[in-house]
């Protein structure tokens, strides 16, 4: 290993919140590296620095030619040209897709990279052209891997990034980014993409990011080379790429055009600048226009950085928050050759859905039909069928459906579930804009946290039917009713459903009595339901066996919410307020341990790092032996050893593939330990959530 | 008259650059008007100024209510209190709906403004709030009505502010902004709707919105009362509102919130915030966490006003770039509340379609099914079953239908069209995203100005479908065939539709030698056929007929596209290279008064300015006197006197409700008047284009 390394901080889905460790200082990602000539650089290192920039990317093979900064570099190294911070430096490789060739071998400028104290350096990979055939494409990728295999050779403490070629096959792709990942490389940038992005092929662009990510280590970083353009990053970040780069800023600039999150506009072509940055907030367009070329230059690449390292931190911000996905799909709306990347999102959805976290700090905000094709809502709806469905379809219960309405469900609905209740032993499935969502689930996230408009478009209302329709033939036949007020109720008591209860007549005044009665027991066997609803769809089919026995359920006195779950006297589950999903309690865990063998929903830990887990420290992911195929991020985890015993409970930061592949960072964030739990314990049991 | 007025200096469908004219100097709008409280002002109005406010509006009840507040105001009049800038004052009716009562009369705080010397100020109008039933809110709508006629008796010089209340009852709306447009008033905010805007009732704000500006008198500024919110200013620019004003600004920065054209987000939940303005440039959120209270506010004021007017100058840029609708369609994505509106918007395309121009400098660019909803989509569809197909439906000639493809279609189907005509007299109509689009109107804005996804979604080819089996059933039985390659050709030629062709044998090389003769021959053929198809589309069904006579069409030799058209000699039309539509030469103009007998296509002017338009000069508003409704913006209008004297010919920049209504501006571009036109000509007939 290197100086270099790389961590996840923070992660949605496949967009990750990382810290890139180099000898020059640490690099917060996802950033933009902006390119700088070190013979020519109207915005300096410094004041690039100032408006975000926290990496940059230079040109090794112009130093190597020239021979005052191949002097001053060899001499002093490659900061001594560009200043104090950290620096990547690119191979020739571009030079030599403009040019047709380079005047220097893959081994000549990784040495050179060497000497010159570069932070990360580049092998001198082939440039696949889009339009190239399957067969070259895969020729060239091979002698791409042949040099990085070299390079690895000899890079000796130098970071080396071996870029990801493979031309438009998705299939080349990912085999090339799997052999590269077999090499003892740092950094991975996605190659050959500038064609692609330059043409609007913002399709196959998705494709080919999709299918690198698909074969690289999430352990190094994702470089997306040539991408400069904020309209970009927020999908780039989505699918995993950690830095972008580009000359864009300056080059936009030289030619008079500025660059904006929905695209580009000359400035010639603007009137008004509808951007706040200090530039626009400073000049006119006309300002802008009437200045001396070399301070026009100047302020519009001041302009186009401070618009992209707004998008940058916007990002970040957003995969923090929660709310990518949401700025992804604004974004895939500016220009008309980004729409087809919606397609592209949908027809990934298994592999999206294999990193999406179980809840979010954001609401799910509806935006159009290709909302519900985000991966936190196919998993509800697949849930719903293979872990909700499969113990209740034979109950023989009346199903009652009731229209999409105020959230939660069951509040709204509370007057119409008490008038059915009345008369018959009835199941209450909304037709939600997720597809049937039974009442019991109606806090879980993202059924509650959802905001959806109050008249649906026809294409959702389409999908809804569909998926009632397909929920109504996965019933074994029986009765299933929407809610038409007065008729239903007037048809269940014809049908006889709960005949105990209809022997004779009663008064208002008596039923106003047995309501009152029956609020609290109704309440109290909704509460079991919705239990027993929530741990199946988070923990698998048939997880609510752990609560066979005595079951005491505790709520919040000021929300009404259930906040415990106890099972023969034992805290087995805390319900956590904002997402309306569980946290477990050693002897949940230890419940759930017998009702699924492992490794599911454990993480397997090395002996070594057994003492520190079950004292409650997290667990790193470079002890992790096994895990889970099924946990997803924010997941509850049972850490085990290898013997399978219960060493502590917590939650998932990252996927199996994740955790065995990274040797930096937490894999499972530890809740409690066992040993530390019985410390606790003997303090007074203030385990309560 | 005061000191005040308005003019519309550039407009897009409802949207409108305009210039206000106040004592206190030119305002340009759209614009925001910040809330200034001349008793705490953390950002002063100079600060202000920088940041884009041109002017202010401010609560002449407070001043009347703080007597150093109103002793000052009296003695040196309001814009000592505020600065020297335009001020536009409230009266009092917010406190009104706020607090229940105020303690001043309608006669009073006119009066009292009217004395503190305000630029505009306003009536004591009665706050109907969304909850009120029809005939409390028809009530209340009367009183404001009585006391605006008050006002306008007593407001002497002050230009006089009347809102239109109503509820949210639309026809309510209208009603009360046609009366208030009977009076003697300067400037009608729409007001009432604060509680809409706070409770994400965006569907009722726009259809409250379009009901106002169905009754108001288009001369005069309208104004969005407590619209502060930079998320919602391109849609209300869009429905036609000139002013917004708040302060929301200096309200949701003490309360920790900073606003971005996407929504509102705390301070507190921002990790980093994604704004390029010169505060989140130079300060980290936490930084602004940080700050001591009464910087942080200061700093958060000054960001929700760079976001702001950053928002407005979009705006404007839209507005003048021709993208407003696709920005207005952009932002609806962003919150889920906004999405019901593209309901509210296919709606009233009837309303917003009569003050569509017919181009825009802009492409049309596709951002998913609703973008078919625009006027402008509409309006070709419309137009093509009303304009072009009449004249065409009867002319035996076989339909090939042709796939979306790239654009001119007459160039990518080049080789198709070339072999079908071997063997049969054809129409080729492509089955575009606007529904039927024959190939001669491809280059006819906006079909060859679009941009469309590759791949398009199923729900626009859903209706691609539905309108291309609308245009078989609008066609007489005859043939219509999807070309299908050499089927279709083998079909056509057993079908025997060109028989006369297919005599005999040819060899390769005949084949070769006939379609290189075919070649000008074909292109001569579709050169009329797409003059013709394109004058019935601009000019109304029918119009071709100006071409009866000997054709004679002049190319451009470096675009091959045609530029001029005469008739029997005579120059009749010169076709724009950027939008493929005519503009109108005298003998043209000619041509159609014979075929549409007035007000068909003119603009009759007084008498007073005929002498003027003759020589060229633009007609302003003040002396139209009568003009065809069916002339959009942009529209090539021909403007006679009373006796219909041929006087001029130019662009329409204002529809008949609004150049009858306006005493300022222009309303017709003069391009060449008849006697300007023959001192031209004397010079040596240069009116090509």
């Amino acid at each position: 290993m290197s100086g270099t390394g790389f961590e996840i901080k923070y992660r949605d889905g496949l967009a990750r919140l990382g810290e890139f460790s180099t000898p020059h200082g640490k690099v917060r990602t996802p950033t933009l590296l902006p390119v700088i000539n070190p013979a020519d650089m109207p915005v300096s290192p410094e004041a690039m620095k100032k408006i975000g920039a926290e990496m940059i990317i230079t040109n090794s093979y112009i130093i190597y030619n020239r021979q005052e900064l191949r002097e001053k570099a060899l001499e002093n190294g490659v900061h001594s040209l560009v200043g104090d911070i950290p620096v990547m430096t690119d191979s020739g490789t571009f030079q030599m897709y403009v040019y047709g060739r380079v005047r220097v071998t893959n081994e000549e400028i990784i040495e050179f990279q060497r000497k010159i104290g570069t932070d990360v350096g580049t092998i001198l990979d082939v440039f696949t052209v889009p339009g190239t055939g399957r067969e070259k494409a895969r020729k060239e990728a091979e002698e791409t891997l042949k040099r990085a295999r070299a390079g690895a050779a000899i890079k000796e403490d130098m970071a080396l990034a071996g870029p990801v070629q493979g031309g438009i096959f998705p299939e080349l792709r990912e085999w090339h980014a799997r052999e590269l990942s077999k090499l003892d490389l740092d950094f991975h940038p996605i190659g050959g993409v500038v064609p692609l992005m330059e043409n609007y092929r913002f399709r196959t662009l998705a494709e080919v990011i999709i299918a690198a990510k698909k074969g690289l280590t999430p352990s190094r970083p994702v470089h997306l080379f040539g991408a400069g353009h904020p309209m970009i990053f927020p999908l780039a970040a989505y699918l995993g790429c950690d830095f972008f780069d580009s000359s864009s800023y300056i080059k936009y600039a030289r030619d008079g055009r500025m660059m904006f999150p929905d695209g580009t506009r000359r400035l010639e072509e603007i009137h008004e600048s509808g951007c706040a940055c200090p530039i626009c907030s400073s000049f006119t367009a006309k300002e802008l226009r009437e200045m001396p070329e070399p301070e026009r230059v100047k302020s519009l690449s001041l302009h186009n950085l401070y618009v992209s390292f707004a998008e940058i931190r916007r990002v970040r911000n957003a995969i923090k928050y929660g709310d990518l996905r949401e700025m992804v799909e604004e974004r895939l709306r500016v220009n008309p050759h980004l729409l087809p990347v919606f397609r592209v999102l949908k027809r990934e959805t298994d592999f999206l859905e294999q990193f999406e976290p179980v809840s979010r700090r954001s609401a799910f905000f509806f935006t159009g039909p290709e909302s519900l094709d985000r991966p936190i809502a196919e998993r509800y709806y697949r849930r719903f069928f293979s872990r909700y469905l499969p113990s209740r379809r034979g109950d023989g219960r009346v199903i009652i459906g009731l229209e999409e309405g105020e959230r939660p469900y069951s509040r709204f609905y509370a007057p119409v579930m008490e008038k059915v209740e009345e008369v018959a032993d009835a199941r209450f499935i909304v037709n939600s804009v997720f597809g049937p969502v039974p009442t019991e689930l109606d806090e879980m996230y993202p059924i509650a946290q959802t905001v959806i408009p109050n008249e649906l478009d026809p294409v959702t209302q389409e999908r809804m039917k569909e998926r009632m329709e397909a929920f109504s033939h996965a019933l074994p036949p029986g009765l299933a009713v929407m809610w038409d007020g007065e008729e239903t109720i007037e048809m269940l008591k014809m049908m006889g459903t709960k005949k105990r209860r209809m022997g004779k007549e009663r008064s208002p005044e008596q039923d106003l009595e047995r309501n009152r009665g029956k609020g609290s027991e109704r309440n109290s066997k909704w509460d079991i339901e919705r239990v027993k609803a929530v741990v199946d769809m988070q923990f698998g089919a048939g997880a609510s066996a752990m609560l066979n026995g005595r079951v005491k359920i505790v709520k919040s006195r000021r929300t009404g919410k259930i906040r415990n779950v106890f099972v023969d006297g034992k805290h087995v589950l805390s319900m956590r307020a904002h997402d309306g999903l569980f946290t477990l309690k050693f002897p949940g865990a230890e419940r759930l341990m017998k009702i699924f063998p492992p490794p599911a929903l454990r993480v397997i830990v090395d002996e070594d790092a057994a003492e520190f887990c079950a004292k409650g420290k997290s667990v790193f992911a470079r002890f992790v032996l096994e895990m889970d195929v099924h946990l997803r991020p924010m997941d509850e985890a049972i850490v085990v050893d290898q013997n399978d015993r219960l060493l502590a409970v917590g939650q998932v930061v990252l996927v199996r593939e994740e955790a065995l592949a990274f040797n930096r960072g937490i894999a499972v964030k530890v809740r409690e330990g066992v040993e530390q739990g019985q410390e606790k314990k003997s303090l007074g049991n203030r385990s309560g959530n």
